[in-house]
């Protein structure tokens, strides 16, 4: 569990809330409920029903404001009530920190299979940037429900309304709420899902651990197992961060030897570059800033001045960067005038 | 129908919307769907489902984002569909404007007789200010629908609440929507309602019309009727109006011989004193600001500048003059430090 919730928060990009409190939530509800057990898409009925679930809200208030618990099984009985129909499977819809440890809680609670995907390959702070809706899958009938007991079932005419009237609710309940949402088929799930990130993020974190045990470099590590690329190190010199409209937002700085380098965040970092203009990477692809020594991800709320750290560029699944993928999830749709380029390609260019 | 949306907006209290197109709105339906059946509450078995509907939102906003028809009838569609029950018949929530004429159009379109009742005996900016929030009865489940097809389920743990996640919901619907909430049975609308508020509407409104048509004093013939009084008379001479969080909120003031009054609002006019302080009247009694000459309503949204405009204050219901009805609906809620007093005592005072 250890090694998902790191793994997971490498490909969270900085967003999904705190690995640490994640791991703790889903190892006390595998010890009290017993064993998850992980299928492959390829394992699902054509026409069952799967329900995603996840955290909505800024993660950093997930620190404060404790879950109760069972806001994620009350969604999904919410969500299985207004459709009519039992769900055999629960999936993710991210990997990253709590948002992928939070569908192994309910699944543990539930005795219900968790599927081994995500619709994102990574983070994004947006209900609609999920590669269902780049194959026209509604997000709703969906569910949001609070640890008061709060409960809303939404019905919506586009993915994006069902993100801005949930993020207006969610901020309502206090910043932080359980969403069931993106209902699927089985079909559904393996034509519109990125199979495997489960395992990709728990051998992420196995990898980063294992390097450590023997002491090799942890960084390496986690590249050869993502194919990423490492961007730049330094000391993080200033955190700028605000709570609005629900969403952490803000940038940090790192200080390199050279260069200050700045991470732009909603949630997730979006954007890394220079601060005279040079962009080093951007969403879709991942942006991650790990410990320096350890490897150890550092998340959106766990950023502070003088960690220093290394900033490291990931490839974001190929799903992303169709012209479809990039509108939907690149930086335009995030204000940002610059068009997106692979990781890659800005390597070899920086080289 | 001009008789019951005149009424309504004097019992309105400058909110509830514009009355002549709330008028033109239920007289096209009736129009086309035949005549809408009004009811007394003790026609009403004890346990058929009785739906109040309602427009929350800012009225302001339904002058320029005129709604589709049938919002009201597919948020009790929805409702109706949640719970697993059909409706036996339709109540207004409030006396005010398009909020009386909004579930006549509904009784209209579908067949379903119209309770001659509301909750407030006036109107209120709020969701649970009403009377059955004095009697425990939950707003929820509730649903709330736009014109474009969004749909929204609500169950919370406390009408505040509602209040709290309708309204956020209604900003990211463009500011307007349809509700359908507060479902009881003939038993609870019996116990928890105004009766025969429309009827008391209809009569303001003939009563105003006929005093015009014989040369009378109009206002005399609503203070008759209202068991009213005559708070002040000027020209307004300053209008403030902002759109915040889903309201029109804002004050007028109207100079008159010798002093100014200033009227804040929230949709509905909350508070009438002079400039140096003297209360006039307050929430839960009525304010309502009419033409000095004609009579006629003049409502929030259409305050302006040289008006000349007789403020008239009418004492509430009982219901609302309760400890718990002042908490729920007095001055205090509002923030004004000012202890409510019945406008009775004030006008006695003032003499």
């Amino acid at each position: 569990m250890t090694d998902l919730a790191t793994g997971a928060a490498i490909l969270g990009t900085g967003g999904g809330g705190d690995p640490y409190r994640g791991r703790l939530v889903a190892e006390q509800a595998i010890k009290s409920h017993g064993p998850v057990r992980v299928i492959q898409p390829e394992e699902l009925d054509d026409d069952g029903l799967v329900v995603p679930l996840w955290n909505i809200g800024a993660p950093v208030i997930g620190m404060e404001r404790i879950e109760k618990g069972d806001e994620g099984v009350r969604a999904l009985r919410a969500l299985e009530a207004f459709l009519g129909q039992k769900a055999v499977a629960i999936a993710p819809v991210e990997v990253g920190g709590s948002n992928s440890t939070m569908p192994v809680r309910a699944a543990a609670l539930t005795g219900l299979p968790l599927v081994d995907c995500d619709g994102m390959g990574r983070a994004y702070p947006e209900v609609q940037m999920i590669t269902p809706t780049l194959f026209d899958i509604p997000a709703t009938p969906a569910t949001l429900v609070d640890a008061a007991g709060n409960c809303i079932v939404l019905q919506t005419t586009s993915n994006l309304q069902t993100e801005r009237i949930a993020r207006a609710v969610c901020v309502q309940m206090g910043g932080r709420a359980a969403m069931a949402g993106y209902p699927m088929t089985g079909r559904q799930i393996r034509e519109a899902m990125i199979p495997g990130t489960l395992s990709l993020a728990l051998k992420i974190g196995r990898s980063l651990r294992e390097a450590r045990a023997r002491h090799d470099d942890p960084i390496q590590a986690i590249l050869d197992v993502t194919g990423g690329f490492r961007l730049f190190s330094g000391k993080i010199v200033d955190v700028y961060r605000r709570i609005a409209q629900g969403w952490a937002r803000g940038h940090f700085d790192v200080q390199g030897a050279d260069e200050t380098v700045r991470v732009d965040f909603q949630n997730e970092f979006l954007i890394a570059q220079t601060l005279s203009g040079r962009l080093l990477c951007s969403v879709p692809d991942l942006i991650m800033s790990v410990d320096s020594q350890t490897g150890e991800p550092v998340t959106t709320e766990s950023l502070h001045y003088g960690f220093r750290v290394t900033l490291l560029g990931i490839p974001c699944n190929g799903r992303w960067r169709t012209p479809g993928g990039i509108a939907l999830g690149g930086p335009g749709y995030f204000g940002y005038e610059q068009a997106y380029q692979p990781v890659e390609t800005l390597i070899w260019e920086g080289e």
